[in-house]
């Protein structure tokens, strides 16, 4: 058995409840699915942990790692670097975990680039008026403010076809289970399942 | 709401307990699934019913649909045409039901080649020691019997990499989750998820 976990990439407009979806997922700590911790050279905040929200490193480690190509991408931000790690993520992969990228679609582009075998999923909400309505939100915000966010959820949602799956989180006890479908259905591709099953099917076609 | 149902090509060898998943999965009648009926020529055997367990024409007919090119694949056998219908298959779906097709490699072959978004599965037995268990039956054919259907089950398997998804049968309530896991998540592809959801594609991105 040398199993290989896939790398899920999870994009959605703010609004569609990605957040939420993947927290429900990962709450029991699964151990065969994990969220991509990301690189910074910022400072910790009160309450994060090292491996856990973030891989804090320092700026000369940072440029190491750029050097070595171990980044599927990273950005400087205020004088901070962020980066999401290929080599990381290969790691967790190949203990037979899956891990879970929250990424918007540019992102999701780079990584298809580099690993065409991950799995694009795309969230929407139920419909514009709800979509509306959860981009409201406390009834705080300008009208402006509110267009602004309505026309950068559709720009990013015009991408939705770049995807191999499309949830539609209308009810989240269904998005949920659709979720676990896709993961579960995933681990039993041909291509899972060569790796998974290596030696039962050698054993199985043995003359 | 514009559904289509997905066609699965499932396959297997003997012994890998494919007639006894696809019976399970449609034991209750579900109204979104529904396992492909062939055509044939021959009388109806006492029980059997029209629509049911074969669509029941005469040669003409079936030689009008030959000449209609509704099949898919056809042969004859012993004086009577066997065949699986393109035209009935494509009504069903239309109609959003899910539809199985019972072949083996061969048949699976001809009909990626017609509809290449068909969705093809492999069902192998857990191990070569339960695969002979399960072919050497009660214990009442000869050691060359066994051999053939063991070779003939090997020269099945070969083709596994051929399929989509592998499932492998060693706990039946296992693989059968597994199985309504892989049509679940079929249903959640961006192809499929662009005809059922199409409309409401339309509203989110509409500007």
């Amino acid at each position: 058995m040398t199993a290989r976990g896939n790398l899920f990439i999870v994009s959605a407009p703010s609004g569609a409840g990605k957040s939420s979806l993947i927290s429900a997922l990962l709450k029991d700590q699964p151990a065969d699915m994990q969220v991509s911790v990301s690189h910074t050279t910022r400072q910790p905040r009160p309450g994060e942990e090292h491996g856990q929200h973030y891989h804090f490193v320092n700026q000369d480690e940072f440029k190491s790692l750029i050097a070595e190509n171990a980044f599927f991408e990273w950005a400087e931000v205020f004088g901070n670097y962020y980066g999401t790690s290929r080599v990381t993520i290969e790691h967790t992969l190949a203990k037979g975990i899956d891990v879970f990228l929250d990424i918007d679609w540019q992102g999701a582009q780079q990584v298809k680039k580099v690993m065409p075998e991950s799995i694009g999923i795309f969230i929407l909400p139920p419909s514009r008026a709800e979509l509306e309505r959860r981009l409201t939100g406390r009834g705080q915000d300008s009208q402006e403010v509110i267009a602004g966010r309505m026309a950068q959820a559709v720009s990013e949602m015009s991408h939705y076809n770049e995807y191999d799956f499309i949830l539609v989180n209308d009810d989240f006890d269904k998005a949920q289970s659709d979720l676990l479908a896709i993961i579960h259905s995933q681990r039993l591709t041909t291509a899972s399942q060569i790796h998974t099953q290596n030696d039962m099917i050698k054993d199985l076609l043995a003359d």
